[in-house]
């Protein structure tokens, strides 16, 4: 009975509507947990301004992704206007094996095929405060009109419906009181008796 | 959906052996989290030097414990080195209905009766880092005769192979990070879906 590292790292996956503030929630958390590893999606659309590749996404040619398609290399993949967007599994795989725990940022069907292939990993919603809260998110976001803001609130409305399918809610009252409930989650987590088997096994 | 509190308190079970400092760790947890009530049991025990009525244990006689198994006054209990300890069901009741979050510490036999009687409730055990260390808490502790000793070690090995029964596993390596993994576990079980569907019912 010696107590050891965790041997596998944990597949956090996170969703909530978009203007919730989850870059925000996951920057600070990356802030306190820099031994996370942050999944960047790849794409096959073109950069926009201030992108940068590897940062916001890789960005890839549409052979380069049919050729990971044809690889079984994606975790999970869908085409929207024309675009590729998809989760490596292998980057993922190499991560999680070498102990390191890997946080997906994914919408709510992403994270419904990453279920199928991942049961064992941790999914959490970030809910906003009220819809009348995500609104006003929105709308100071300032980047949207009010047709496209309009359909983002219906769009939230339908994520929403898909919490029961998680682990965890968290709000997103504060960024600060988020992040410290998704760091106590994944201390929770490793805490886990299925997750420290290793450290019985001697007993 | 509109943010409330919790309806209903958990009830959190702490299990460990004999010597692993279970008592230190209640203590640096309770004066962080102030609003868990924790539960004192009833046994029949002579109390040991600094252990008070109330506090550490409600010592009554073996006429009273027996009094309230035949009333059926008790969530648990069981007969250990010869001496009854027992849990009382309704002071544990009362405090759940107003949201209160009850702790338990219990020996393993009757945790495993609570997690009959309440499947919802949170189960961690606390291991110390190995076998070698325990023996050197319960040699430091300076109460027991080694014959005493040899008898908790024994046992201990017996309570650590029923880890796997509960949710958590937490090493009281030092004190202050065995609290704090019980802080992060509490938190996270607030925020399970299952917890906090009274936050999403008008989704």
């Amino acid at each position: 009975m010696n107590v050891q590292k965790k041997k596998r790292g944990e597949l956090i996956v996170l969703s909530g509507p978009s203007g919730v503030g989850k870059s925000t929630v996951i920057a600070e958390l990356l802030s306190e947990r820099s031994d996370i590893h942050f999944s960047v999606s790849f794409t096959t659309r073109s950069p926009r301004v201030g992108e940068a590749d590897g940062v916001n996404y890789n960005f890839v040619t549409r052979e380069e992704f049919e050729r990971m398609i044809a690889g079984d290399e994606l975790l999970e993949y869908a085409e929207y206007v024309g675009n590729y967007y998809g989760t490596s599994l292998k980057v993922i795989q190499e991560k999680l094996d070498k102990g390191i725990d890997v946080l997906l940022d994914i919408e709510v069907q992403g994270a419904a095929k990453v279920r199928q292939k991942c049961p064992e990993a941790v999914f959490i919603f970030i809910m906003p405060p009220s819809f009348e809260e995500l609104s006003r998110r929105l709308h100071r976001r300032n980047t949207d009109s009010e047709e496209v803001i309009a359909d983002r609130l219906t769009k939230a409305q339908q994520e929403c419906r898909q919490i029961p399918q998680y682990d965890y809610l968290v709000v997103n009252d504060t960024v600060t009181a988020a992040a410290h409930e998704i760091i106590a989650i994944l201390t929770a987590e490793g805490c886990r008796v299925k997750n420290r088997t290793h450290l019985i096994e001697g007993v």
